[in-house]
């Protein structure tokens, strides 16, 4: 549960993300989040409805010093207990702002209230104490309830040395869990899903899957839990094949490797360089490619031609072509890439050509119509691609389609 | 409510600052936010829920053709009705297929599966139509529920173009708001904020604030609710005058201008146009040059000269200035904004040469050294920048920098 109005007026929510990866890599999935505002009853009643359907709660932010921070309150509110003023504990924050030569301000010693029966949570890098609360539920089953401050340098330190070991060993003692993400690329995620239904329509225990996708590529997660580490991992295994058997194709990657850092691997490998020239993507090829660090060893650069004149200027496209095929045509991408690679020496040339939008299309070059090209020591071969979306999309997509489809080539060659 | 288990496994949630910061603007304030699984029971639990608290409810997800694509299911469960296969809409989803030539998974056809009573939204940036749902509360009392994609790209349009506007005037009929949001760069986020601090300390009744940073970018927003269009108009005036007089000079733009914007529209003016040769960036620059759409008018193109030979071969950068100064030097910067200028032809070239790490820096050069040059037919000048952050960081801010310079520079031409 995250605290505080301005989640709800525009801040981005960074806790969420941090701490559902640091659960799920624990082997303990978050199964809600919720953002909530600065209210009282608001915060006591979301408390006890997660008591409800869940093992642990953890909140963040609401233990600030000023009127609006009422977290230790509403907790104690959900719980029918006290707070209680600790002076030792006053003491302690009083010292963190006399080491600033700050004067402290009366209103910090609400930050010295503390839950009957809590536990009191150091914190390294800022003035507000966490809470612990161990909540006996009957029949050997126990409840956490965590309160941690807001700013995130002051709860991740707390919650990775305080509360994740509690978590662990009260919930995830007897699990183990394994991890994998395999990329596909050149497939929409429609068909992806329908291969590997096999997998995910009925889950064995187990094991659970996410599909995910954007920019024209797709994540297929895997969680295996099991009572070791070694089964997890053979488990894992198992799955891994199961999903290569289906999908191997269209896999670029696994793990954080984006399709960029795989055309790169492979090019490293062949000992082969890279040129683009771009139109419609205006430097977004390029872009990608060197996102990857050390992408210099293969990746020379190349030329912007987004005006028609740079596409003859700087890439030799004859006006010829221009006039009579277009800027976006088969016959110009093939002349750009070609283009590229002979002006900048490399051994391949990539190209993209299109219309973007949202203006500039016709009835028989609409929005959305890409070329790409390719031109290597053997000749060069283009591809026409229909993208659909807004501007960002279409380029964004351009982009994929083009990294995928080198890839693709290189496996072949 | 989010739906998706990837939300509550890793995934950064962007949706929740969009969609506050919309609402903010319309008068309509974001009481709660919650990320749920892709698990039918706590969906239509949550829906239920909600519907006892809130006048409108806003779902974002689980619209997909895949197994795991459950909300639509799940609203018809809060609700008790029940859901009908549309034909028609079958047919419009095969024909985006088709336009692709793409084969249609059977899958696709959940997405035609339309709750009994909901009225269908277009999805102009993808295959999964929303659904909009109308409940009559009694007493003349309205709710809202709205079904809409997961994907930014698609949720973003289909809120603003369809979603919105039926909030708006459902519940914000009474209340008129004006929205302002001032866009600035050159200046940290805690600078702008301490400046700004005299307006959002204890801002008076009606006017909301809100700072917002992203890309070297600081975009302050202000909403302010009064009884007429006219008197919140007013009240808008008067703090925007506020606002330009403690942080005037580092306005850029207002509303959705983007930074690159601002540059085409003073290049535009002006009647000049602009080429680039980027090294570090590897296109990020002329990427963000061609995002805004028209940039064609003054963005010739430029080069993407990654490697130290393309730096000689394609901007004429002398090999004793790669040898002496190195590639990341105030001197080689310049050279290269004057090879882009000649080479393209354009009235003013801009570079970018630097070191985005992780590796390649040195004590003398550091990870985050980056020059900026530009050239016109005045001369050229360098910028040297100490920039700090991840590779991806890094470029985004050598490119912000750029960006903000030259529209500086423009200023004062």
């Amino acid at each position: 549960l995250c605290v505080g109005t301005e989640l709800l007026s525009g801040q981005i929510n960074t806790h969420q993300g941090y701490l559902s990866t640091a659960l799920a890599g624990a082997g303990l999935p978050l199964t809600r989040e919720a953002s909530l505002p600065d209210h009282r009853q608001e915060i006591s009643g979301t408390v006890r409805d997660a008591l409800k359907r869940s093992d642990a709660v953890l909140l963040c932010g609401g233990l600030g010093p000023t009127f609006d921070d009422i977290t230790r309150e509403a907790v104690a509110d959900a719980l029918g207990r006290g707070l209680r003023y600790r002076p030792a504990l006053y003491t302690r924050i009083k010292r963190k702002f006399s080491r600033f030569r700050l004067p402290v301000p009366e209103e910090n010693k609400r930050q010295a209230f503390v839950i009957d029966g809590a536990e009191v949570l150091h914190n390294s890098a800022g003035s507000a104490p966490g809470q612990l609360i161990v909540l006996r539920a009957g029949r050997g089953r126990t409840q956490l309830i965590a309160l941690m401050p807001g700013p995130y340098a002051e709860m991740s330190p707390m919650f990775q040395n305080q509360v994740l070991p509690r978590l662990k060993s009260a919930y995830a003692k007897d699990r183990e869990t394994a991890h994998l993400c395999v990329r596909l690329s050149g497939v929409p995620e429609s068909v992806a899903d329908e291969k590997l239904a096999f997998l995910t329509d009925r889950p064995e225990p187990g094991r659970s899957f996410t599909i995910l996708s954007s920019g024209g590529q797709v994540d297929f997660h895997t969680v295996v839990t099991a009572a070791t580490k070694a089964k997890a991992r053979a488990e894992l295994k198992r799955v891994r094949s199961l999903i290569y058997g289906a999908v191997g194709d269209s896999v670029f990657g696994e793990g954080a490797q984006t399709l960029e850092a795989a055309v790169g691997a492979v090019l490293l490998q062949r000992r082969l360089t890279l040129a683009v020239a771009e139109s419609c993507t205006g430097g977004m090829l390029g872009q990608r490619l060197t996102a990857t660090a050390g992408s210099s060893a293969y990746f020379l650069g190349g030329v912007i031609a987004y005006s028609n004149t740079l596409k003859r200027r700087l890439l030799d496209v004859p006006a010829a072509t221009l006039s009579q095929s277009g800027a976006v045509s088969a016959a110009c991408a093939r002349q750009m890439a070609q283009g590229a690679r002979r002006r900048c020496g490399a051994d391949i040339g990539l190209a993209v050509t299109g219309i973007a939008g949202p203006g500039g299309g016709s009835k028989a070059k609409p929005v959305g119509l890409v070329f790409l090209a390719l031109a290597d020591k053997s000749g060069s071969r283009a591809l026409r691609l229909r993208l659909s979306g807004a501007r960002e999309v279409v380029r964004s997509r351009a982009v994929g389609a083009a990294l995928n489809w080198l890839l693709r080539r290189l496996g072949k060659g």
